[in-house]
């Protein structure tokens, strides 16, 4: 006997990689190549630092009064937390405590199983159509919870809302979260569908659209009762996660609506005209509605192109997994970055 | 059958008030009276905004690196997180999963309850001798795994540390966690013994000694194994935890030993003198180690003290909860609100 027979011993997710070295072009994690709205570097200069000696506000008011005023949504059917992760890990927690499976797809945001795994919950993961899509009637069965990624990740694709509705309309008994960290990109989202369905937890991030990865907020839409069930596990878990600079900055990026659409629109004209360009260069994806594309050469393994970009200072990301493995996540920078990937590949290409 | 027959229903913790009022002097929490460390007000005017659209280091390097110069402890046996809660909730977690009962003193920090309630672990509360003093010999009983908050909150006594060893040597099979949040106020801590058992977590905080409540920043000292579960199951539940301001400012602050001496002898001497004060007002504690004092007066209940402060724009804390209802927690504020804390209670007792 000994105490780590009792540890709770799990594989855990591995994020994209980070690199320390500067110049290399970074479109591995999905990150926005635009900085965050100008009145969060102004708010940095004038922050009081005094107030940093006292806890934060648990409630999170500041944050979540600028997304009610930005989303009309009641503050009372809003959750925040430290990126759409911590949202996440805690509606797993919250809401997935059946003992029939869990179901999301085969292929989707990585993280999903992980959760699962740490809190010991059953799950089945459902094979996308060849073509990526999801076919909705495998989500007509018994089971004990249903996430989906809407637009799903890494694949990029959106599954129109009607067929979500259906999901959650054929699963009152149990929650269905949408996982719609891309959705700002042109997809479209459920939340409308908050007020009709109470089974349904909506989740959002910072990290993508609004240039804030490395400020971690994270927030989630659903009826009043689902969020209260959330913020009362989140409150047994940790009174204040948020941290001062998270409440305050993020409530600025929100309220700037015009910088938000502008940025949004200049990666949704770059996407448009990479995908054309990879398509030039023998490229096959899913139409994406993401700041990604998820894309294989005709040719050329996912690992050789890969390995080249590598090399000439491009990350992009790859999956060693069944059915993907000949796949590049290729996040969106700049239209300076992007001109140099596609150069790189017409190098690698001899084109 | 609905969604709501699988959901952890749970009764969350109550933080301390936040009051929203200026003008009220706030020592209900044991925040630090002292703004942080003066590099993070400078770092936070030079911080560049653009870097908030990647996502924060997820090892937190630059945080673990400052604690492991300033403790000399390697950085493998080093842990952060969200605000020592999110250390302990992750704590719990991964290392409390016996079917027996988990064992703390009934008096004593309380969140350890309502995390154990959280994960559906057994637990038993062990009463403190009537001086509110641990008795070591009710923890050499079978058991899932023990916490002790070191000094005591919110007690403030300090159990010495070749007791603790004690409880460490005698429960080889779980781990035992020391929860040092207060240790900086004159405790003692037992970091040092890191090195001789490998089932030991020593957690501590900024919160308190580093004035960084808002900043969220906890971590823990512990074997490289024990550190090693400790960060497999925090990637399984969220890899970047810390955004980029908690990282940066953290490490800043910690750097400053002079600052951090300099205000924590200042609450100490402010401790030691109102000590002396509230003793000649009537009132009666356990000696105190920490930036709080928990006192019950001789003749006035916890309540009437409790609501004339209030009345009077003082707000320290009280339990409405067994053995402890005459108590109030009052923290170490600066001396000039001290001063008003006394002349007000002066006014109070007709003294």
């Amino acid at each position: 006997m000994s105490w780590e027979d009792n540890v709770r011993k799990v594989v855990p997710y591995t994020p994209g990689e980070q690199p320390k070295v500067k110049n290399i072009i970074k479109i591995n994690t999905n990150e926005n190549p635009y900085p965050p709205a100008p009145a969060v570097q102004e708010a940095l200069r004038t922050m009081d630092v005094d107030q940093f000696r006292k806890y934060p506000d648990p409630t999170c008011d500041v944050l979540v009064t600028a997304l009610s005023d930005f989303y009309k949504v009641d503050k009372e059917k809003i959750f925040v937390g430290v990126g759409s992760d911590d949202v996440l890990a805690m509606a797993f927690l919250t809401f997935f405590n059946s003992d029939k499976p869990v179901l999301f797809p085969d292929i989707t945001y990585s993280f999903y199983d992980v959760w699962a795994d740490l809190y010991r919950i059953p799950y089945r993961q459902i094979p996308l159509m060849d073509d990526f899509s999801v076919k909705i009637d495998d989500y007509f069965v018994p089971n004990g919870g249903i996430i989906l990624a809407n637009p799903n990740a890494p694949t990029g694709a959106q599954l129109p809302i009607d067929a979500v509705e259906e999901v959650i309309k054929n699963n009152p008994d149990v929650v269905v979260i949408v996982d719609e960290a891309y959705a700002d990109f042109g997809g479209q989202s459920v939340l409308p569908l908050i007020d009709k369905y109470d089974n349904l937890l909506v989740v959002q991030t910072f990290s993508k659209s609004r240039s804030m990865a490395g400020m971690r907020v994270g927030y989630a839409f659903g009826c009043k009762k689902i969020i209260k069930y959330l913020l009362d596990a989140k409150f047994s878990f940790n009174s204040y996660t948020m941290n001062m600079p998270a409440l305050e900055l993020g409530a600025l990026a929100v309220k700037d609506r015009a910088y938000f659409e502008k940025t949004v629109s200049m990666i949704i004209n770059t996407r448009e005209r990479v995908k054309k360009q990879l398509i030039e260069l023998g490229f096959e994806f899913a139409d994406s509605k993401t700041n990604f594309i998820f894309a294989r050469h005709k040719e050329k393994s996912g690992k050789e192109i890969f390995d080249f970009l590598r090399a000439n200072n491009i990350l992009v990301r790859r999956w060693d997994a069944p059915r993907i493995s000949d796949y590049l996540r290729i996040s969106i920078g700049t239209d300076e970055e992007m001109d140099i990937l596609i150069s790189k590949l017409k190098e690698f290409l001899n084109k």
